[in-house]
């Protein structure tokens, strides 16, 4: 007999505690400081209906959405619409996009499951927006899925964690967003970062102040996003591909340079110069002035960096955008921005919104290479056996004990002869103590980590309550 | 133009703030509690190998799996195999069973979505055998979902909330259990509950005594599962369409009858003598009485009691059998047993284990309608304004300042001149503070909800950090 596949499906995890505990430690942390700057919880379903995940996320995105079956009838009638789909002139051969098969997957198909959290929102605000508060600031920590290939971290599940604000054009939301996520990475342990930010509508300025023509717009966008990976020749040789003059290209780069003095609210000043007189882009500065005036008085205050050559490759963003940059680190740990026509996609009408998306699996996978956790992240605090099967019971009993005192105890569900044993467990896995007992004194003996000089005590139950009690 | 639908899908649910808020709080108590006694977090994927799904919930449940659409070339060859599989003589129509859609079901699916918490942990069980301890005690409260028909309370995403132990034989095991669900249950507000406990073994020994024979012991067990609902005649009754006569249906029906004096371990010696000299049903009374001998010492001891009628539905278990039972309460809230031949199902060799499942929905319902929530679960401690444009930065500060010392605020984007407002949206939310700043004196004015009397004063930030410090 063959023992069946049991991996999780491709591009799945599977987490174990020890694993799991980290995920938790970093998700608490993140809820807890966007509590604290009164952001409110949401959960969206696992799928939505098909319609609505469709066409939000371009052609490459519809293919990436995971599709669930019809069932019964409809199953039966989308199986016959599909066949004859096949059979239309030139539409056998499936090419590397899936043409055919894309075709056919929305006659056999009517849930999604969720592609990001940003359309769920959007639905959310649509539906609910009677019940909702008229600024709806809500966080969101939930799996999202993408039919992609599976590589080294890249994985079909995997966790997103936006923050977004929905209902105010003021600069006031977006000094809270960076001041809400500058406090979740600095209570994670991360110091070294700076939150970039840019204006959507000064780099729109920038280029068309560089004699671009408006309709390269977008592409001139996508080209400067690349500018940290493939730099400014790179960047020159794309816009070329794309029909923008050596020159005009040149002179958006200018434009787009880092500036000497980065730092702070100041380099908004140095930089009015390269602007001009373009009134769109004076007032994009105007706004980032604000942002800075206000993060001046917050936690974000020494991390926000202006750096005019920050784009975003998301086409939504009207307003300030953000990047997360750690020190010696590739890529980002998340960005957002100010986003004013998306949320209102369902209402028909526009809502103002702002918004960062923490990396969560990839905070996580920098917290793990840099040893950035908790050594033992909630173990149990004891590890407790009887020595033999007729106190079992006693074992029982003070296990309970310690419980209802908020100590938490892990009690080996045979009896223990080998107390060295029990020991080395409650010591490999960060326990405070090992407690047993047995033989003709029923009275516990303690081993306990913080005083490693005295390896055994007897101590009564209520000795032990009091020297294990809660941890603070 | 029509607005697009944006209820969330058939069967599932948007947790807004409020609702999600009492979720988190009722699986915050059973985490901790679980923790407290030494299980461990674990988490699967939403989907699995559809293989690894199907035939483990018997033809029902097949149907009732989310199936995931195959991507590419494998859906285009599916759907001719399936669109072949509908030509077959006899396949067309498709009977409320779904015949037809099943067979095509399998040919273009690839995944399917996690219909319980069991199958995944047999599956981790077998796949990380050697990274998990021996005695591997995992809880896990992730969703689940189910093609059924949604309904009143019925739900096609749901969560499930369970907690197993595996690889011990040990009574130890139903004693944790047992305390661990018994706790969480009266730390979320439940005083009035009751565990039944029974046993399978025994179960069989009774029908046996009662002269059935062997095969007709599922049937049975099915049938006197039924008690509850449908009464003594009706299980005589459904017997007797089984084919079991009137004379042995009423022998079982007496003797699975409720004791008189139903608590504690004493009902188990008054139970003893119904059973005769039946040595596998003598051993299953041992195995109770050792459970009820552990259990005495902690804090199920109250509320476990025995009832030889319990049965449970499910055909996989095979020693003690568990049931929440509320007064007043239709139904249970959770339930459970010993079930050594299910954990083992893709190792190949029997893994003895022993678990509990709380129904987590069944809870937050009865919660709501009970009125045991918190009144003011998690809502932020200070509503903050500023109440001219002039003192939003001084309001940003001041939000900042509250924040770092551990208190939640939320800070209104815009000025709002109307402090009235303002105290009564603090009022409303449950907020301990409105506090609000603005005119010459940027000194913030504050109203504390727990001093009612004075309606406003004038405090220093030091003074207000002191008097708003974090809750307990």
């Amino acid at each position: 007999m063959t023992r069946p596949l049991t991996q999780p499906a491709k591009g799945t995890r599977d987490f174990l505690p020890a694993e799991l505990r980290r995920r938790e430690h970093v998700a608490r942390v993140i809820r807890e400081v966007y509590a604290r700057h009164g952001f409110e919880p949401l959960e969206t379903p696992t799928f939505e209906r098909l319609e609505t995940l469709l066409g939000k996320y371009g052609d490459e995105g519809d293919q990436l959405v995971f599709k669930i079956l019809h069932r019964g009838q409809p199953l039966v009638d989308g199986i016959r619409s599909a066949h004859a789909h096949l059979q239309e002139p030139g539409a056998i051969v499936v090419g590397r996009s899936g043409e055919v098969a894309r075709g056919a997957e929305t006659l056999l198909a009517d849930l999604g499951l969720r592609y990001d959290l940003t359309v769920p929102l959007a639905r959310v605000y649509a539906e609910h927006a009677g019940k909702l508060p008229p600024v709806f600031k809500r966080y969101q920590i939930q799996p999202v899925w993408r039919a992609d290939t599976p590589g080294k971290g890249r994985f079909r599940e995997f966790y997103q964690c936006d923050v977004d604000v929905c209902g105010s054009t003021s600069r006031v939301v977006e000094a809270e967003v960076t001041s809400a996520v500058a406090t979740a990475l600095r209570t994670l342990g991360f110091t070294d970062f700076q939150i970039r930010i840019n204006h959507r509508a000064l780099l729109r300025a920038l280029i068309e102040v560089a004699g671009l023509p408006v309709e390269k717009e977008g592409e001139a966008i996508v080209a400067v996003d690349k500018l940290d990976k493939i730099g400014a020749d790179g960047v020159e040789k794309e816009l070329a591909q794309k029909g923008v003059s050596a020159e005009q290209a040149r002179a958006l780069l200018a434009l787009v340079a880092p500036l000497d003095a980065r730092a702070g609210a100041d380099a908004l000043d140095a930089f009015a110069a390269r602007l001009g007189d373009h009134p769109a882009g004076q007032a994009a500065l105007a706004d980032l002035r604000e942002i800075f005036a206000l993060a001046a008085h917050g936690p974000a205050a020494t991390h926000l960096t202006f750096d005019p050559g920050l784009a975003r490759g998301l086409g939504y963003y009207t307003g300030a955008i953000f990047e997360i940059a750690v020190k010696d680190l590739a890529g980002s740990l998340g960005g957002g921005g100010r986003y004013d026509e998306l949320i209102g996609m369902f209402l028909g009408k526009p809502v103002p919104a702002c918004g960062f998306s923490i990396g969560f699996e990839r905070i996580l996978v920098v917290m793990e290479e840099r040893k950035m956790f908790p050594a033992h992240l909630a173990s149990v605090d004891v590890r407790l056996a009887a020595t033999d099967d007729a106190h079992l019971g006693a074992a029982f009993a003070l296990a309970s004990t310690l419980r209802a005192a908020g100590i938490s105890v892990e009690l080996q569900p045979k009896a223990e002869k080998n107390v060295p044993r029990l020991r080395k467990l409650a010591d490999e896995s960060g326990a405070r103590a090992a407690v047993w007992l047995g033989g003709e004194d029923a009275t516990p003996r303690v081993w306990l980590r913080e005083t490693p000089e005295v390896r055994e005590q007897v101590l009564g139950v209520e000795a032990l309550v009091a020297r294990l009690g809660p941890r603070g």
